[in-house]
């Protein structure tokens, strides 16, 4: 049973959501996106610069959690707004939404950076909890997903390497072995950036893909996949990353040393050489929730710049800035684009719930490639509306932009999406070909029934090889 | 009772249709889908040069419909495969198709031009017929639609002047006034663009928007829709006008004089002055029928460059043009893209399926902007992959660019459609200033819970005017 | 001694052209763009529907070049405005322009599209006269050169082949043989498009590049030029090739049959086998000449959109289309850009007159990847203005908007031009990295000096491999 | 005379500067040429990692400049590399450079944020410089310009307002009044965004643009500059501003606000209601000093590209970045792209020399137009290529890209500068519209030799008023 009839399409949370996905929320569904607009409207976006003011505060002394986002966790878990993107199969723990629901959900989160955050659906630890209960045993379950299931500690994803191409994962070069000196240990060397910010108080442990066996033949088997403990001796933060100048703090973004870092062996997860297997589990729909919330993120953007244009103070040449046909094109181009791409990423996440993980790979990769640059260029026409302002901190508008810059290369460049997708693509080109070499069989027949003499185009009648390589028009 | 379960995902008919689409097809649908997908591929890929032969041997004599789509008409009728656009209000006319399944069919047909015509789906028909149907008493209706209907004859619309800017039709001055020597007729005197061409043999007549009553103090009512018989005296067409150079025939595009041209006071749509009431409920799903057919056109476009990028004796530097990264990531790009106007279309079809066409005003604009410019940039990419060639008549995409670049005008300029949105959404900016000022004071609220000093943002903090126009950030 | 001082800045020839060009033009060259410029505004623009009218009236019975410019021919050969394009090389028959200043001249001559061959000065003829005059014996020169300079006959180039991908030229197949049966032939064998059209009755022979000798080891001496006369037996035109639906008559295009055509031995250009020399030596002015003429048709096309903009009887929603500050920004743009790609052509010409032709090589690539794309751009928003009438014959914007198409692929597609550029600068990398590797010495000489701690990015420091690799920063 | 000729065209400060620029250079320019770019290369680039070091040290206590900056400014100054930007109507001490052998050195400076300022050529001092001695009387000069031109302090332009859209400088509503207690005290009142920070130990004063006659019936005689010492009672620096996360130390971006702040009456420049005098004289070639250097900063990004494309340790799929041939053609395109902005702007800095800045103000226009945005774009593209280390402070990227995107808005943003350009191209329509209604009476004369019928598109014939309007076509 849907809800979609029940629903006020003039409601905030709804009125960007297409029909046909309103028609799909079940009762639950409408109940708690309107919390979570609800909860978005009232307790993040007023609480925006307390936040900021709570963080830069306590950097002076460590990297933490703000207060403000520390007691809405509380709240959230309360009222049953924490884990809203855990699927069915966690049982009781998963509000038991869809992932085209939950991403009505993420796309309100998506107004303030650390919304997500406030009800433990952020990144990485998402994704982390999912390989996490796919992949572990019960007694790692109970060590490490636990307390992230409760809130009570942070993890991190570390995969990319600074020393070669890591956006082909095969070329990992940060290497794991046996310690010689004791058998239920591992010894680490190398290099990582992207990982979270050690300084952050809360984080708990890392999620490391390293090369374990450099040697076998089969480059999908070299690595594994272990869980670093923030403390672990010989690990070392060399300096926390920005981005675009952001330091992101408190999360940070990490740049990292393992220098003979020793991990227990029990901490391998699934089992030596199986990185590969468990990377290709994750691919699922955590890899669009950066997208999900970058939809809301621009839809704040626009209202921002519909503020700006109707602003009464702002009147360059005598007329408000609405009333210049150039803003009221520039307003139209953005609503419609924005609304173009929440169909994508909402086709995406249907296409997984129906279809499953595997077969919604190209439409995950459709997203990440149309997402966060097209968001990027309309969060940036936003901006240029608010002029000088536009880009200092009077506006939420750099730091969203740059949020959206980012996620054009977390989880891979967008040139490496086009590139899988269109080799895909080629490789299916030999039906196309098939079909079209019908048609030229077709095309003789009716030549022959009207009378008309068969034309070629470019190439030999003969019936020589090039002449099926050069199948054009329809002949 | 729905047929997506039972689609096989890898015909070719339904590859592209996202699953929530697929999942909403009735079981009539999906066999009325895959008979338009065997038909457009046997009856009319094939076809393609000699419909382009016959027409242009027909030109010698007499511009007219060529003779292979006469016989497919037939055919066509015979099948049920005629008239696919009538909604259920026709009755038993109607295939009973919903506004969504038809945009299936719509798709595929537009891989060929005239494929819609084989199946009394084209423009302008289509449009007139509806208007024709809703607008007409039985007289008219016998007279003008059911010939339509029947396949007997074509129509044409007759809008757009040169001597004005038309795409704001109240600017419309070609008159139309009583005939001071007859009380039943109307004397017509002006300038028309873009009514089909009258070289074409079948063409019965044309509706023709005129002013009737320039001094009317409301300009929506200064208006006339009458229909002219193509044998009208005085009614004379001056050439034919090409579109980038294509005549387009034997439909072809008129220019008109009109001459003291007389026509009966019958052949009145409704009323005298209500041509804009009638013109608002033409505002339906026929607005996005051209929309429909680009998506399947640049369908083939694209499968046409995948043909050229795996062609064997294509091997610039000795390498398939596929095998080349920049166009792996091309394809991906063109495949992506499309898929995504594709979404947009189906949403606004599914929007006026359950909302009704003034719902859905917003997603036909959002159609007519986005589907033509993108696509005619998709289809000049392929173009670009075939070098030379792709730009002769060894390959049908110069067409295809050119109906493309001619949708981003037909039934107004893109620009036009953007005015429309921007203001509709500049008008809706209250709602969003309102909730904006609801956060200030929450944000107020919060500074003394949290004890922040409250920050200002290019605001005097005296409550002064400006304090609610600067609203920017949260605050 | 040059004029600079003595141009009227605002006179329409010279208000567009940059003050250091203006600087350097002799006074010989500004009387002759003043002669141009009164030419193509006096013989030229206002006779424009006249030559189409005569076009289409002799295609009726034969292709010819219409009467009217017949005429215009003969007397600028009176008025010395013929053959300007040739340099100070040819000696009397050179007007003594250098490429620079014959820029200027052609970019007025592309206002329309056949004011060059009013002037003896279109493609592909003046290419054609460049590499006669260079690389022909004086026999040649005589039978062929002549009635070129003379302006008695046309001729055509042929290289681009349907069956291979021939815009990398060494996969050139078309094939041509010692006659068996006489010493003095030539026997040919193959397929090409793109060659002038041989229904043109005034056009008089053709310069074929064919491979001679497909077992060479060096690929580069495969390949002969030889003059394949318009009667040659075996040589059949296939069709005329449309361009986006344009047949450019009566040049027109091409798609020729060899079968077996015979040809004298002594029409091979230079030698067997040298055909690349010959193409080599072809890369110079010629190459951007559609260049310098695509900035004068877009200059017109500008001047088109800015009546439009201006019109009076033109005002949707009761204003000039002018006064909507989204036409205002648009017009802007076109002005800006255009200009800004008139000074890349303008520096190519100079480039060549001072450093030659081969150090002009990347600034000819750069005219033609940016000129023709952006052109194309400019004349399509140019178009966009005129609404519906903007796609018709009502004006000569879709004939304009296909030349600048057509140029993209012209002498290769941008994507070759591109790669090439692209190619030379990874190749010069070296150097560039030769420097960055002497900042990092610098560097940590200055952080002895300044006490600070040498800071390394993602990089070892040990000095290993990586290490002048991972290079980025200044260390 | 000139030193074109002497040149090295492979020497990296000339390489990518035009032929015709290189003709134009003085012996002395070649040699200043050299000279900035050593200094560039030797002290600024190696030294980037160590100015970022020394500031962030600063910025604990107090925000001024770097050390190694104050050293390198005596040691530029004992060079005679101080003060570059000088025209020679400064006299002994200007070095005589034109503004386009300035630019060529500007260019240079711009590889590093900070080159300008060890030279004493940063904004908004060169500027401020110009127009203090410009419109300065003798005492002013020598308390405020003398410091600035000695290096001793730096100045800042505070004119955009928070509370009006100033990019529309007659808003301007920061109150400047008579000190009722006081005939030779001004009073201001206001708020101020943009001048620079007050933080900044070193900066001594700023010109501050206020509004001393709103009621002034001229509207351009309202305004007046007055220069604000920095220590002023009443004059608060409310936060300093960043810009995109950056906060720019230790120059800044201050907002200011202004309470009764008292400043001296002779501190006025010029007289009372002359700011806009003052304003227009400052439209000079310091107007585009920013894009200048845009220029160098955008190569060494482009730089840091080839440097990435060929990196041994990067090889995604086993090839290294720049064997990938989107990569070749990206950094073709970045390459040319570049180019043709250097065309642009030293085109612009050329007029002015010849033409003076007036005539100078379309080029200038274009500069802001066409250069930040697509320096940004081409940055953007070279962060690309570094994956996720692109946008970190791993390289130098992410501060390249953001000074482009803020030159975008300073000094005005780019749709006002669009603006002025296409209001003047309209005005200067008629001249067009002459010469096109030319063409007519022509066009008729012609059609009378020829006897051709004349031909009218979408116009009546009879000569009525739309006629003139719809010259199209050339008739």
């Amino acid at each position: 049973m849907t809800a979609g009839s029940t629903i006020d399409p003039n409601h905030p949370a709804f009125a960007h959501i297409p029909v046909w996905v309103q028609e799909k929320l079940s009762p639950k569904a409408v109940e708690t996106i309107k919390k979570v607009h609800d909860w978005v409207e009232n307790e993040c976006i007023p609480a925006e610069p307390i936040v900021k003011a709570q963080i830069e505060l306590d950097k002076k002394t460590e990297w933490k959690t703000p207060k403000l986002i520390v007691e809405l966790r509380e709240k959230a878990k309360k009222e049953g707004l924490f884990n809203l993107f855990l699927p069915k199969s966690f049982g009781d723990l998963s509000p038991g939404l869809t992932n085209l629901e939950y991403s009505c959900c993420a796309d309100i989160m998506g107004k303030v950076y650390w919304a997500a955050q406030t009800m433990n659906c952020h990144a990485p630890d998402t994704g982390n909890m999912e390989l996490l209960a796919k992949y572990c045993n019960e007694g790692q379950k109970k060590k490490w997903l636990l307390p992230l299931l409760n809130g009570e500690t942070f993890s991190a994803y570390s995969m990319t390497e600074p020393d070669v191409a890591s956006s082909d994962a095969t070329n990992i070069s940060c290497r794991i072995e046996q310690d010689p000196s004791d058998p239920n240990m591992l010894v680490i060397n190398g290099r990582k950036l992207y990982g979270n910010c050690k300084w952050n108080a809360e984080l708990g442990f890392y999620i490391l893909m390293a090369c374990s066996d450099p040697n076998n033949p089969n480059p999908w088997s070299r690595h594994t996949m272990v869980i670093v403990p923030k403390d672990t001796p010989g690990f070392r933060m060399v300096r926390n990353l920005t981005i675009m100048g952001y330091d992101h703090a408190p999360e940070g973004h990490g740049e990292y040393l393992y220098t003979n870092a020793r991990v227990p062996k029990e901490n391998i997860i699934l089992g030596t050489g199986r990185a590969f297997e468990i990377a290709q589990g994750r691919l699922g729909p955590g890899r669009i929730h950066h997208c999900m919330r970058l939809l809301g993120q621009t839809e704040r953007a626009y209202e921002l710049a519909l503020l700006r244009a109707t602003d009464p103070a702002k009147k360059p040449r005598g007329k408000l800035i609405g009333a210049f046909d150039s803003n009221i094109e520039r307003l139209a181009h953005i609503r419609m684009t924005l609304d173009a791409l929440r169909g994508v990423v909402l086709n995406a996440a249907h296409t997984m719930d129906v279809r499953g993980n595997k077969a919604g790979k190209y439409a995950i990769a459709q997203c990440k490639v149309l997402v966060p640059a097209q968001c990027a260029e309309l969060i940036d026409e936003c901006m240029q509306m608010y002029g000088g302002q536009g880009l200092t901190q009077h506006t939420p508008l750099p730091e969203m932009w740059t949020y959206a810059r980012f996620v054009r290369i977390a989880d891979g460049p967008d040139a490496a999406h086009r590139h899988q997708v269109g080799r895909d693509e080629i490789k299916g080109a030999g039906r196309v070909r098939e079909r079209h070499e019908g048609y030229r069989e077709r095309y003789r027949e009716l030549c022959g029934k009207w009378g008309v003499e068969e034309e070629t185009f470019g190439m030999p009648r003969d019936g020589s090889g090039s002449e099926k390589a050069g199948i054009m028009r329809t002949n």
